[in-house]
């Protein structure tokens, strides 16, 4: 049980493993327990950093204070400070892409490759609604589960998976989403991605950069991370089809094979 | 305004226009008036016929009463014998296009030919989940908007007509989505189409039949109007690129365009 | 039997109906009578007008002059000038969706509106080499098949329809690709494409433009047709799935709708 | 320089390297020398086993011999045989992947994890007549590479790589296709894959499978991929944008890091 502080806020990481540093940023309803099955593949070779962002697991609720993805990519800047680590590779889904992107155009130089799932390079006027959506539904926790769940796995998973679906639906109606103090995070959350924005800014970034988009991603579309193909230079480019927004947790031996390829892949440059 | 009697509820409907007769069957969301801009194009040449669906527009309330989309069928089927209709053209998106496909299987010799856009043959456990997130969220007008709206247009349009969508946030919000009735309609709608499931029955289908698909559908996505095209023997697939599940506000010309082709084209058969 | 005079060259023209007059305009291995089974569709409520190019069906041959596809374009201009056409509606598919569009960027004041399949603004190095290899293989009437057939065809439908392919294979290579006027003629076709390029201009064109792409289309793929919804201001773009290069061929029921709904469309602009 | 036997024929093949082995088999046009800058990445923690296959490379010529890619699989059991290797992880693109797929139905046991790259079930009637294109364009050096090239690469790479596809022009037409040893191999090469077809096969197949197919893989298209992927259980698919067939080149650190990601994961289960 790891905490470092962050402006008098506890925030919680763990580390696992010997090896290049490795960071999995979580998406915005996750936390480090999120990452448990993967902690073994992903610290075989690897010193795998977990973390806990403002208001998710076990790092400290930020009741009362508003804060941005930016923000978020401060507590991760502390993190490294803390663990003295001045090279990382980093990957992030979702809200973690986003903080990753935030983190990246200001401290690339801390940054050994960029992994990207899922991410978008600003927060639309569509995905802000569709926050709206989210933060509106809070109060009752059925509500909260049919308008965010369904848009995060895709129909197909949701059809095949449609028993671990249902369990799931139980314990995160049960257990979950009608917590209020939890509740009150994703409220926070959600609204602290609200005026993500790093468009203008990825132009400067140099790092080798993969980034994977989905046939299904509902929340951040296909079009979202071919934008960030475009402005983010060298970047590569992958899909997955048939997969929704919840991609490590529909796909998880795709994603284990993409980071961990790319990531300990130590030529970056073929010439043919 | 015309009226028929279907259960001893008034059903409004309107023709416009003489020639083949083509009857627009609305969205969920929709009613007789959201057409008010085509009529002109689709009353040119063909007997045009608008109806509101039981719960929709001018058409009695229901109040207490549960139905279904093959029920709607029924509604129609009604409408048809009323005006000696003993062959039309049907065109439905998504509400109205399961409402054609219920029809369709039950009396396909009413048809000339068969018109899909944004349609599913199936209420999946996906798409049922979505609909309980829209009634879970009918009591706050805002919380409806920002939960159905974004996911019925493309993030493209969302962005690019964001004043228009200001605009129709504003008056939803204000007039519409606050208003009970409405919103009790709305609730007995998604309801009705909760057990939608023609699967088994389209390979009976022998009509001609286009499919429009939207590659921003995220209610009613790609890989439904796949199916349906595998499913209704020599149908035929277009897909609209960059365009949302409400592709007749999106892409009113290629809307247009696409059905009046379609249905006025007399040769079915060209033997290259 | 209608001819022009185009520089000493007689152009073989046809016209067929009353109506808003459209033109379509050959592909590059089509004549006048690859339309044989789209006059009577397409004249029903229109004048049709059908043309050879120079070297194609039953216009002069060009031996020994080269000439470009822009020149093609003055070939129409002319046949307008003499049938006292100063409207028009435009449909070219591929090398005469290319023509379309030299013809455009020049004298779009005299189109009403045009109808893009399978066309791309600038032909590319890499459509240049493949050009060549058309050329190469002229000398060798089987050889010629194999390299331009499967190319123009979807793999779907070069299988689905085995029976049909065989005996185009049969007629092609005993009484078409083995006479050398008509060789002579497709060498200066493909050549006559290989400087195509209107990327610069496409921004000046004004007019409702519908663009159709195929996603088997392994000639002039869909990123080409992407490329001129983007440069041309306004236009639509709608995609076939599950097809070819030949789309007129491979799906005549849509090719059809998609022309003449979109053609006859009176209304230009639906306020939403 | 090492050979195994195989018929009286001399087979090259080279191994690179110590760890899990991992075999690289060639595409058509290929050898062992295509691989040389991955050869240090491959070996980095692989036992790295390069072959040439009949007629490719240094490997003996066939003349006057034909066989089938389902032989070509028997060199490869051959070549596994004297090395004592009865558990490898298989990495196929294109020729080579159908090699793998003919292997992997009769030998499954052998292979730990198949990758697969643009490959193809089932050599189509469409793709048949490709290369028959390819054999009658074989006696002129110019034509073979336009009819061969531009079908292998993307548009996109062959237009942003214009100075490296002109050296490339420049060097395989003058140096390679026009040695008549070399294209008389190419010839049987391509006739040995005519009768390729393992679609009743593969529901066999249980062993971790990754199938990866490219947006503009004109040659063997995307959906000859799905359609792996849907007869292959559990298998995983990926799509790489804007790639043509030639991943391997295109795409050099995605290839990498995919079949290096894939390979050395331990973990084949991850139970969420």
């Amino acid at each position: 049980m790891s905490y470092i502080e962050y402006k008098e806020k506890k925030v919680y990481y763990e580390t696992h493993g010997q090896g290049k540093p490795l960071v999995l940023l979580n998406g915005i309803m996750m936390s480090t327990l999120s990452w448990k099955v993967f902690i073994d593949a992903f610290s075989k070779s690897n010193q795998l950093i977990l973390v806990d962002f403002l208001d998710q697991g076990r790092t400290d609720k930020m009741e009362g204070i508003s804060y941005t993805q930016e923000e978020q990519g401060e507590v991760l800047k502390t993190l490294l400070d803390e663990l003295n680590i001045n090279k990382i590779n980093i990957v992030g889904i979702s809200y973690g892409g986003e903080v990753a992107l935030e983190f990246a155009v200001k401290y690339q130089q801390y940054i050994e490759k960029l992994v990207l799932f899922n991410t978008t390079a600003k927060t639309s006027p569509w995905l802000r609604d569709i926050g709206t959506g989210w933060n509106r539904s809070a109060s009752d926790a059925l509500d909260y589960y049919c308008t965010t769940i369904p848009v995060i796995y895709s129909p197909q998973f949701y059809t095949e998976k449609s028993e671990w679906m249902d369990k799931r639906k139980k314990f995160l109606t049960e257990n979950v989403f009608n917590q209020k103090p939890f509740m009150d995070s994703m409220i926070r959350l959600t609204e602290s991605a609200e005026h993500h924005d790093v468009v203008d800014k990825l132009s400067s970034i140099k790092i080798p950069t993969l980034i994977v988009c989905c046939e299904n991603d509902y929340i951040t579309p296909m079009s979202e991370q071919k934008q960030l193909n475009e402005l983010i230079q060298g970047s590569q480019l992958v899909m997955l089809p048939n997969t929704g927004h919840a991609s490590m947790y529909e796909r998880p031996v795709v994603f284990a094979s993409l980071v961990l390829g790319f990531i300990n892949l130590e030529q970056t440059e073929f010439i043919i």
